[in-house]
């Protein structure tokens, strides 16, 4: 069994944990004075180094007439502080060839940079000072607007990230994990500096905010180099203070599905979308989700991938997919098919699903678990990778798995388990979104 | 001055070049029997490899009648072999969690697999017996046109990718790079199996075929595994045979410019594309173009960004790009907007390059080296880019730049040299390409 370690965030300022050696690179976590959190991973010989600075607050805490103001404020954050222009952030990282970037998700934002390891302690210096001091000038507020509103434009245009929003829409109903993340351009175009000013003097606190780092790094160099941004910054770090808690995970959430959502689009191909609700984050089966979603539709090995497109020729894109959040989550499959047809796809897909439930071959088991480890052991080449994981880690999971033993969880995975999770999904009600030409 | 190293292509088998310490990383080129060209970059402490066959025959190289079959043959190789199903193939790659895939470009096509250093005799005997023994049979063949024809049809849903498309239409009008690398949906409901079976006959062999790979690799051990996967596959390899010469650089193109190509969509964004004819591969001027685009067009500090983004709020996505071939090129800008100031956009992008013929100043000529320095840096810790670095020198460039070279070139770019570029560029005859609901 894995070694679980205990969830820190009560623990006060002062507090240190280190895992032993995850695949040669040490995990630390320490509890900075303000409750501030920073977990690093060294990679010995790695040249590049990736921090993120996160916020445990996303879409889903929005109001409804304020949907989208986390991501509005996401955009705002670039635009400069007292002593930073736009400009001048976006130079100090182009000038080094970094990349710095954000994401905003339905639970948690990110502000990160990939720079060489001697620029680490000017990314860490920008983006806290991003994240403490944010000018949100109003002139900047309204330009961004115009900049949002290309991207929701663009996004739109995109009839396969319309079928994931609509597919969002159709599980989670009016819940806020159904909406998109970004906003309607309708309220975008209403919402006020107010609203996106009261986001962030509420979430942008000591006690919310994560950093995390990998690569070439050294914790106790980035600890103190965090506390001398949040100083600059003129954070009050109170030596007390506790994180906040994760969100909570055990609360119920109402299912309000819609069976069927049709969106006719002017386009060459229908996009079909069909699934049900998920696991949530802390679902004890998660390995085993794993496991089912790779047998069922990751890689050109898949059940899906061979049915679909190497036996019929039907579709060149589809896979499956498992989005989970705290409480629920999303299990789904995607075909990007000929209108015409696309009942045929639609049948394979649930066909499938069904299939699974009857169960996998233990040939399937293992490739299933080989691809796992070995991409796994791929990815850990990628200190970006590694900074996300340890982000998600500490705000979604509340664990610190090292990948010896998420990849023991996975080695521990039995067919009937597969089989009893797949009978579990199969049951459950589904939904169908269809974004093309098709009318029905 | 860089050390350029001579080129190759003539000499016989048995012939071997080193390049050393390229940033910790030595580079080795050999010419096998049959003239088959293996070049490695072994980087120390990397647990992961990458290889890719490479064929420098493209899109470009198609009669008009059967455009769209290198693509198409791509897709043949995947399913199957005398000894190995399309089943096999995908599953010996997604077993170990590698990932593997091809790339159809307009001068070259490669095959490659990233996998866990352990897994490269795998990776090259499975990737090398469909370079040597596809079966391309009839019912495969049948069947992957219903794929190839979906994968168009989702290219054609995505409004940037078809303007893009249409932008190589304008620049080089009837002439092979003027067509899209998969063909049409006329053409490939019409081409035949014979057509697709001359193209693999006539081209892949082995004076055709460049080995590349980069990471956890034995240059030695690596050359040994590719004679034995050609030996198996059947292939003779005469051991006086020579590689086959690089394609001609030097031929004229005459120009077929399309002034002003519309598109009508019913979307929500105009996605505009302005440029000109560009560099050929081989041009001297690289370095100061890469020195040009960085200034103009890349990330988020460019003069693009700043004035269309930062300032004005317009787009969301706002770059420019150079894309040469070997005897010309195209240099573009592109961004996607609302169709009401689809004018004042395009405008702008005019504006922003005919501003760089009046000069650069200093502080951007040194950000910009440093943008590419630093990023070349960050891009050393990805086999991929240095297995495809290698591929592209031999059959794009025909010198083998070490990267401290790369970087040396790009140190002794003088702001002069830019302003002459960016007045060679604006003075050169410009097509504008919309896709969008503007009519005009």
């Amino acid at each position: 069994m894995p070694h679980d370690l205990p969830l820190v965030s009560t623990a006060h300022a002062g507090a240190h944990l280190t895992v032993e050696q995850d695949h040669g690179a040490v995990i630390r976590r320490s509890i900075l004075p303000g409750g501030v959190r920073v977990l690093t991973q060294h990679i010995p010989g790695m040249r590049s180094a990736t921090m993120g600075a996160w916020v445990g607050i996303g879409s889903r805490d929005e109001a409804p007439e304020h949907a989208g103001s986390t991501h509005f404020l996401e955009h705002l954050l670039f635009k400069g502080t007292p002593t930073r222009t736009a400009l001048d952030i976006a130079e100090a990282f182009d000038q080094v060839g970094g990349e710095s970037n954000a994401a905003t998700a339905k639970e948690y934002t990110c502000y990160y940079a990939r720079v060489i390891d001697t620029d680490l302690r000017m990314a860490v210096s920008t983006i806290l000072d991003m994240v403490t001091s944010a000018k949100l000038d109003q002139a900047d507020f309204d330009m961004e607007r115009g900049v949002i509103l290309e991207e929701l434009a663009m996004s739109d245009d995109d009839p396969g990230d319309v079928a994931h929003e609509r597919f969002s829409e159709a599980i989670h109903g009016g819940h806020p994990l159904g909406r998109p993340i970004g906003g309607t351009p309708e309220i975008i175009r209403a919402v006020t500096r107010e609203a996106v000013c009261e986001h962030y003097e509420r979430h942008y606190v000591p006690a919310g905010l994560v950093i995390t780092a990998a690569g070439g790094i050294d914790h106790d160099e980035l600890c103190a180099w965090v506390l001398e941004a949040l100083d600059t910054g003129g954070w009050a770090l109170d030596p007390n203070a506790v994180p906040l808690p994760r969100r909570d995970v055990t609360a119920p959430v109402k299912a309000m599905l819609t069976p069927r959502l049709i969106l006719p689009r002017d386009i060459e191909q229908t996009h079909i979308l069909i699934g049900s609700e998920g696991l949530r984050t802390a679902d004890p089966r998660r390995s085993e989700m794993g496991v089912l979603s790779t047998i069922l539709g990751a890689g050109m090995s898949s059940r899906l991938f061979q049915e679909i497109r190497e036996k019929r020729g039907l579709a060149y894109t589809v896979y499956s997919f498992s989005s989970p959040h705290a409480e629920t989550g999303q299990f789904g499959m995607y075909a990007g098919c000929s209108p015409s047809k696309a009942d045929e796809v639609a049948a394979l897909l649930n066909a499938e699903l069904e299939r699974m439930a009857e169960g996998i071959t233990e040939g399937e088991l293992a490739r299933a678990k080989g691809q796992i480890s070995g991409s796994t052991v791929l990815r850990l080449e990628d200190s970006y990778s590694r900074m996300s994981r340890l982000g998600k880690a500490e705000l979604m999971f509340g664990e610190l798995y090292s990948i010896g033993e998420a990849l023991d969880n996975v080695r521990a995975v039995t067919a009937d388990q597969v089989t009893a999770l797949s009978a579990d999904l199969a049951n459950r009600a589904r939904v169908e979104v269809r974004v093309g030409p098709s009318a029905a």
